[in-house]
């Protein structure tokens, strides 16, 4: 019998737990009942600390996060602050004495624009995240414990794009010519990564084929679209528990920055022509697939499952009207910090969250309030000149950063 | 005009200049006409150390081996001590002081055995090779020179064997079904590792593709087979010149540790029933085709070029067959170590290096002879306690270890 089937708590360790995903993902699992443990070396926050930007929401300090959801809940999370990559065998401990059933992974630096600032950003990027996720694989081996990992990847580890081809879920079919003639094969979707964060990702895959081949461990990796939204049912409980919320050109991802800039009074910056089409997922529905996920491991022996976590695909101006539609801001397009092309289609499969139940969360649905209001209040919090993405891909597209440089102050700022 | 068209000497960094391939890849471009700087930081001679064993042949100390080479050629060879992947300054400061016009990248933990021996053993390879990959890639860009990378890959990335696939250099033709019916797409073959070590290289690979695509740096990854000899036209000119020659259960590769086991009456281990069939390469060949690929450089903008610098397949009860007809050895089948299929095909590529004019030493040619006569001088230099390879995949293949110490001593020992 299981430990689920007996009524006992699963217990699971959240890396990257104090993250903009990783933080609501502990508490959605500590209020299902999961037994949750924190694993996180503050390095987001100090990210913030070097770039001289603060998420434009209140957070606390974990320390004072976990107190207010057990005055809250009466539940327990608890935290271990520790450097994935460094101390491996803390790492190899903390398995052997928490005996988590699953580990979730979501302790990467998670930045394309970050990832490309510069000679230092791209070393750190690589070295940071490839020693994280080894480390957990070589740590999961050593320990030997039985744990599932289920990883946070991306759907940008696809690209290679071939018109009319709906992007299936990590693995492909295609068919080779041999001396026998054309044989069906499955491989692992041929990675086309559009920055040195995206690559990881990639390599990542490679280590997760190699651990699930040569130790048969049981692992997931989830192909998340861009994430949109604020806060969960969990984080809006309660000001201490408010989730972080990025609006700078480095960690501000594309539909959120549009909100808040449309909220205080901002163009919305449009990169290129705003033909790249991007998949995206709300918050809430991240939490719930996470969940999903780590009630469906695979079997020992099974190959990685790959699900995309993704709930619908949109071009990058198409959002910019929506924004603008609702709001009244301006758009405006500047040159495009990144070295990609101009257009781009992207469907995507996501039946197995479908299949598992999941009920996503649209666009449509007008949770695009709920941002906007919380950009609302707190935009006095805003340093507006921290708003364009001065990251460029390489010394080509480095005019961007002159143009976006160019683009005039806010004509108004709304508070709250 | 270009600096070779104008008779002025090319300049190359070989990183690793110090190991099996490096060295005498060095001694071959100083002897035809390229200004050398090697860049190591000893690495390979600190695992001896660690592993408690040293090269069969005794290589001298850097210091020696330059002198030497200058005193029998008057060419000067340059030699920096730096650890790739750690001091990124300088060596960014390096390339822009040196201005070279091609870097040959050595400078990887390249034995399979190594990277499995244990956790720490698979966290360092991951970490040294990523690392000294893209901080040498990393420093290009910043360095604002165009140069010329060559890297030594392995035959082992491939690995995906479907029957009747004759193995490609570096890119498979697929075809996938779309909306517009059955399309053709060329992409990057889909890799297979079979060990740590080897699944870096196909790390590496995602590196490469990406700085190619993104900062058009011009890049060729040679997959090289297993290399086999000891001495080249240059290390064979002078003792002091000699080559590293392993035969220890971790970094001695097949053939060779066969000849070496002959040389000193030790019986042929043969890993299962020996039928992996392995590519092969001439270590005289390997420095030719690393001067034919740097006189071959792609062009900026073009995508990665990729070679299969390999000469014959062999399978390795084949190979023990051989040097047991040879020498009057005998053959001793135990449990293999690794994870992997008792027998393979592999059939490779290599069109393109003999396009380039290539004219193979096979294992027919009787330079077999050469190596054992090498083996039989140095024979009192041998540990054979160092023999068996007592690294173990997983827990499962841990038992081969025990059977691996099963083995007897040796039955009689010949010496030079």
């Amino acid at each position: 019998m299981t430990k689920r089937e007996q009524g006992d708590a699963m217990k699971v360790l959240v890396l990257g737990g104090d993250g903009f995903c990783g933080w609501p993902t502990a508490l959605h699992l500590s209020a299902r009942g999961w037994e949750v443990v924190i694993v996180d070396n503050l390095s987001r926050r100090n990210i913030d600390n070097e770039l001289e930007v603060q998420s434009l929401t209140p957070i606390r300090p974990m320390g004072e996060r976990i107190a207010a959801w057990r005055e809250l809940t009466g539940r327990s999370i608890g935290f271990v602050n520790l450097t994935l990559g460094r101390d491996f065998e803390r790492l190899v401990q903390l398995i052997r004495d928490e005996v988590p059933d699953s580990i979730v992974h979501f302790a990467e630096q998670r930045a394309a624009p970050y990832s490309m600032k510069s000679a230092r950003h791209k070393l750190y990027t690589v070295d940071n995240n490839l020693n994280a996720t080894h480390h957990v694989l070589a740590a999961i081996v050593e320990s030997g414990r039985d744990v599932h990992l289920a990883h946070l990847g991306t759907m940008g580890v696809y690209g290679y794009t071939t018109a009319g081809l709906k992007i299936p879920e990590g693995y492909l079919k295609v068919t080779v010519d041999t001396d026998f003639g054309p044989t069906e094969q499955e491989i692992l979707f041929p990675p086309n990564p559009g920055s040195i964060y995206h690559m990881t990702k990639t390599q990542d895959a490679l280590l997760f084929q190699f651990y699930a081949k040569n130790d048969r461990l049981r692992i997931t990796d989830l192909h998340q679209g861009i994430v949109w939204g604020a806060q969960t049912e969990q984080t809006r409980m309660d000001e201490r528990l408010i989730n972080r919320f990025d609006y700078d050109g480095d960690y501000g991802t594309v539909l959120n920055r549009f909100l808040m800039q449309a909220a205080v009074g901002y163009p919305l910056t449009v990169h290129g022509g705003g033909g790249q089409t991007r998949a995206f997922i709300h918050i809430q529905d991240t939490v719930r697939c996470v969940e999903l996920a780590l009630q469906n491991p695979p079997a020992r022996g099974d190959r990685v499952k790959i699900l995309n976590q993704m709930t619908e695909s949109r071009r990058v101006r198409d959002l910019a009207a929506l924004v603008a539609d609702l709001t009244g801001a301006e758009v405006r397009n500047v040159a495009n910090p990144r070295q990609e092309a101009d257009e781009n289609e992207l469907v995507v499969s996501n039946d197995q969250f479908r299949d598992l139940g999941l009920n996503p969360i649209t666009l449509a649905e007008g949770l695009m309030d709920d941002v906007a209001a919380i950009a609302r209040q707190y935009a006095d919090r805003a340093d507006l000149s921290r708003v364009p993405c001065v990251s460029a891909w390489n010394a080509d597209r480095a005019e961007a950063i002159a143009e976006a440089k160019k683009t005039p102050a806010p004509v108004r700022v709304v508070h709250g």
